[in-house]
């Protein structure tokens, strides 16, 4: 998230977790998740309102079960774990590590309560700090920085999922009082072009990443050109008054079978009021703003708008490159689906041992989306970072970006 | 409930609601609620582990909702809602007052939370307190009547719904350590016999019933007889060793297709252990007691088991006639299925205005169950009480008493 | 069906099978499926166009299945079955008989071809014909009757069903030129009135009588008038333009839910053409006749329709007692739902052996339907006849008659 | 299909349509259909066995629908449509042309019959020769061919289909006797190596594409080696034996979910004999062949096997590097599945019209395939061909063929 955006809270940001000792980064990522889950009642933590949402309080435990099972119970000798049964109750699908609780059950668990969790997370937050106090060999210190990533990502599907949680009562209870406003101007884009060539792409291995993001390596582009900003909410109600939403030439297949099944005739969230449009947001309802991005869109409809607007959504590889040498504010408001399938790269291999499991299996029916958003942590990501969803996905902070062929 | 009979925990008794005047049986049945919620965590209360089970906080607010609804704002001038939506999300199925939240998203609603809910149901108490220190017309108090028998009804409600939630949790939490222990000797049944011919059933119309009891009117019985017990946990055990849910010629059709399709294999809540049973209760998990009745049981496993022993189960007209001239001490461990499905008496008509939708409309598709169980509060019961679930439910407090021809 | 009745078509009429001897009966039963088999191709005769509906050439496979199986091989010396897996493929339900092909997987059969069956049926009548051509024991004569009785309900069903599977077909194929008419004369409704007290119902034993009509015994009604008349077409126009499908105050609970989520707003098979309604019948497409009696409803709609009107249906008890007393013209049009669930007569015992398995098992979820309809074969109905089907079904030739207490 | 290759059956086999002229090859192409059909009885022909199958008949008439929609009606003055409900009733997808019979419900349709089909074709044909017999402009004869290529693609998912059908019936009937067998030596793959660089993949448009094979484009290679022969079923019993199927740490996450849902142990139409294998074909059930390529997988089941193996699948634009560099026959057993989602080329424009339709939408939630199989009509395919399928589809004809990075 670029240094002068807007973030979620003001209250609730962090300093970056790359800075500073591993120490000091370890107690900021844990003290914000325990932020976040802050303004959110027992009950509020224990609801899923579909098999995708996990609630907050299954996210607090899953965190730390992360590090209970791949740092303490491997490395710390003495390590009593806080409970037999946590080790399958907060599985969330790493088969080496056995059996787990089923995914979409995981709201039927009342128990453990919000106060256990706590204390589950302290008692594993006292076992990490024992161990950071010694000298560690660097396979390790890697995987607390992995776990420390694993818990910035669930920082963002903890905000994604209560979200969606609030919104499937008819309430419409807020998260919080401030909501995030977006940046953007709402003028008419302007287009970055690049000529085309053998590029790379992937990281070069200087600071953290995750394994998807490598090896890095050359791909051969075609002249393109990218748009300098993401697709407004003004720019999609042209599209829904255009008949956006009941046009099928303007869909890919799956995607119209969707809009009848589902019933979509606006990106997530947004409410009809007479004439104009409302949007749920973690702030509760307020009308749309014309100048923001556009977000809580599926692959589905960002590529339906791309085809009405005459425009492509650019590759992954093309993203990455312009995100490479252009500036990064114009970046972060929202995920941007990308034309890429997500896919291991030319001579990929998933990290050793059961973390394996963290990317590589989920690379099939399944977009790649580069950026971030407002719900993502500060200092989290990077320009070679790939975040994957499946098409239809909405409940994620997504919109998209245009491009084209030059 | 029999005087003699031990009750769920005895601090969660309450005297019969039937004694006293109405303002002492409205607090009492109303507290009662409170208690029995008591032991629940917020997170307890919310989660929903089935579309027919609600969230024991959702029971707190209907019973509320309903004084609220048919009583105070028909009733008491100036009487402000507690809340707008409440008359929505708190409807069960009254069509008449509008439409309602889905049933199956129950355990969707994280708010209001459990303390909300604790000052709705004071704000209506108080309305209530204050209607009823006026003079009413017979029909208010009739309603009002039906109020807390509706409460009652709740209350095994919540018991039944929350052991379902706890079961639905692999750490099989118990809801207090104290279970109730059932009589019941084990020895082998003696039988109850009737010459038959015209007999009267149905509610002669001296104190509260519901609609669906009347009117009172003649029957024909052929000759009878019915066990003097219900059958118990060590009858189940011979079935079961029997190869009882392994023989298609014992089962109806609909019910041999739940066995096969539910993996049926023993009543719910059991836990096969070895070669021995464990049984969950709401005070954890023990051994099965061969002298206790069975519980837990749907209709297709009683009408199974009854063919088994070579027995049938008895009609509701049959129950109803031995009951009322038997002592009642060895009825109402457990609700005891009937062969009889639940349809009008001759010459029904259901209560006049919303409440008429209280009974009648569910007359198709279910069994009467006749009896109570140790879920039941104190006094609730009647001889011609007819309870009713569809013949595959299992969660609620359910046995069978067998029936032969003579 | 009454002697004066319109049939479905006269060519496809047969003697009564009560009338002659067993082989000629056997012979006609037999002609009549493959009679009405005759006007549909291959193609026809192999769709299933939902669960509840079996192809055409099922039903003539599986009725003589029913021969080869109960009757050949037991009692034929030496008889070959025809082929060695139709034990298995047209093996409807009988859990005795073994494992079967799944019930809503018959559609999937192009093989046997229809050339095949019909060389089945003959292979088997072959059989038959030297099996009745010896002295036979009473008990498996009394199979025989059974098998005969077994192959003209199947008669009934394969017209439903084949009337299902060409309204499944956007072009609506007519099965015959020559429709069926109903009479009726849509007069206002005689009532027939009856003081009650105790009566006997259920077959007497004299001629042959499915197992679920006995035992005959008393029961005890009260004072009742029964119409006249079945509710026509006429009637359910007025229940129709009085928003009888947009009130849930008339419909049982599940009733409602079906209303819902089935939308229906009309008898099955009814098409709205403008301000008008046509109907789908087995002669094709063509305008709704007031003067019938309504056809293809539902026990819900039925229960609905008499709750508008005021009335009620009768029982089962009522209407065979009506029946027996009065001219017997005015029955048999159409299926009439009646109150009662389909459950055993006091004393009720099922066949023995594998037939025992032909009623009992299906005694619950079901109403009982008295009387017959117009595809029902001449002679196959009698007053005590206890036809059945789940409340929601609709594709069976059903309407309803009212009652109402006196 | 390479010329040497041997046919499905060598009776059914047709000269090459890219020969000769436009007629004579409209004339062998819709022969053939007729001739792939003519072993199948009517009932064979109407049965759809799960929503991904299209019935036999359907194959025939929809493959006539397109000539006659999109050809006859816009350019033959005076045609006369042969029934005025086919436009709805055999349109397969294409939006722009209107509303359609439900894909699921093609099994329905017992009528038009198979008589009625072979006259469609007839009236269709007959037209199409008219018009064919004049001069026209590119446009249109661009659409002849590419009906033409339409039909021989049904023709494949005609043997597809209907294999599946058979495999639906517990008797497995054979389509022919005289079953094709694959070539296979089954020695040790050797690897063809190819050193990567800037290579040019897609059609250059000589002669008849698709319009998803274009355009033309540059891509950047790695390196790689791809085996000579693709793996065979002797291959695939060592994954087995190996526990293939039961070890997650092979598998995508969402292939491994498939395993256990669909409980897959073996390739589909693989059936289980002690301690062997056998294989149901087209010509009936026989052992499975070691040396025979691997058939009927999912994308999921090749993915694991080559994570097995430790090697991977090649990407589409290698498979057609070497493909365009090796010797011909060593390629056209099976369709090949790719590591390469199906995806746009850059600057791909689809056709114009409704037939834009034919590919583009279906861009998303696919896998290439690359190749060609038994079923393939001779001389359809091409290597810049890109099929495509879903990665749990197991009816068509795919296998796979191992790369590896050097």
């Amino acid at each position: 998230m670029a240094p002068n955006q807007p973030a979620l809270a003001p209250e609730l940001r962090t300093p970056a977790p790359n800075q500073g000792n591993i120490v000091a980064r370890f107690i900021d990522v844990r003290a914000y998740t325990e932020q976040l889950a802050a303004p959110l009642s027992a009950e509020d933590q224990t609801v899923q309102s579909m098999p995708d949402v996990s609630p907050t309080k299954w996210h607090r435990a899953h965190t730390t079960w992360f590090f209970e099972t791949f740092l303490l119970q491997p490395n710390l000798a003495g390590y009593e774990p806080f409970h037999p049964q946590y080790r399958y109750l907060f599985n969330s699908y790493y088969e080496a590590v056995g059996d787990r609780h089923p995914r979409s059950e995981r709201g039927l668990l009342s128990r453990p309560g919000i106060a256990e969790i706590a204390s589950y997370r302290r008692h594993v937050d006292e076992g990490m700090l024992e161990l950071l106090g010694r000298p560690l060999p660097p396979a390790v210190e890697g995987l607390v920085e992995l776990g420390l990533h694993h818990e910035q990502q669930h920082q963002e599907l903890l905000l994604m999922d209560i979200k969606h949680v609030l919104w499937s009562n008819p309430l419409l209870p807020a998260y919080v009082d401030s909501p995030a406003s977006f940046r953007g101007d709402g003028d008419a884009a302007r287009w970055i072009t690049h000529r085309g060539g053998t590029v790379e792409i992937g990281h070069d291995g200087d600071g953290f990443a995750f394994d998807n993001e490598t090896p890095r390596h050359t791909v051969y582009l075609q002249p393109f050109a990218v748009s300098e900003r993401p697709v407004s909410c003004g720019d999609w109600l042209a599209f829904i008054d255009d008949g956006g939403y009941a046009r099928p030439d303007l869909w890919l297949s799956d995607g119209w079978a969707a809009v009848r099944s589902e019933h979509w005739e606006a990106p997530s969230y947004w409410l009809r009021d007479g004439d104009c449009w409302q949007v749920f947001t973690l702030g509760g309802v307020r009308a749309v703003d014309a100048a923001e991005p556009v977000c809580h869109i599926s692959y589905y409809e960002a590529d339906a708008y791309a085809r009405w607007a005459g425009q492509r959504l650019p590759t992954e590889a093309e993203w990455e490159t312009i995100r490479a040498i252009h500036r990064p504010e114009v970046f972060g408001d929202v995920w941007e689906w990308t034309a890429s399938a997500y896919l291991p790269y030319p001579g990929f291999h998933p990290a050793a041992g059961a973390v394996g499991e963290y990317n590589g299996k989920f690379m099939v029916n399944q977009h790649v989306l580069r950026g971030g958003s407002i719900a993502t942590p500060s200092g989290h990501t990077r320009p070679t970072y790939r975040n994957f969803f499946p098409p239809g996905a909405r409940w994620p902070f997504t919109g998209l970006r245009l491009a084209r062929d030059i």
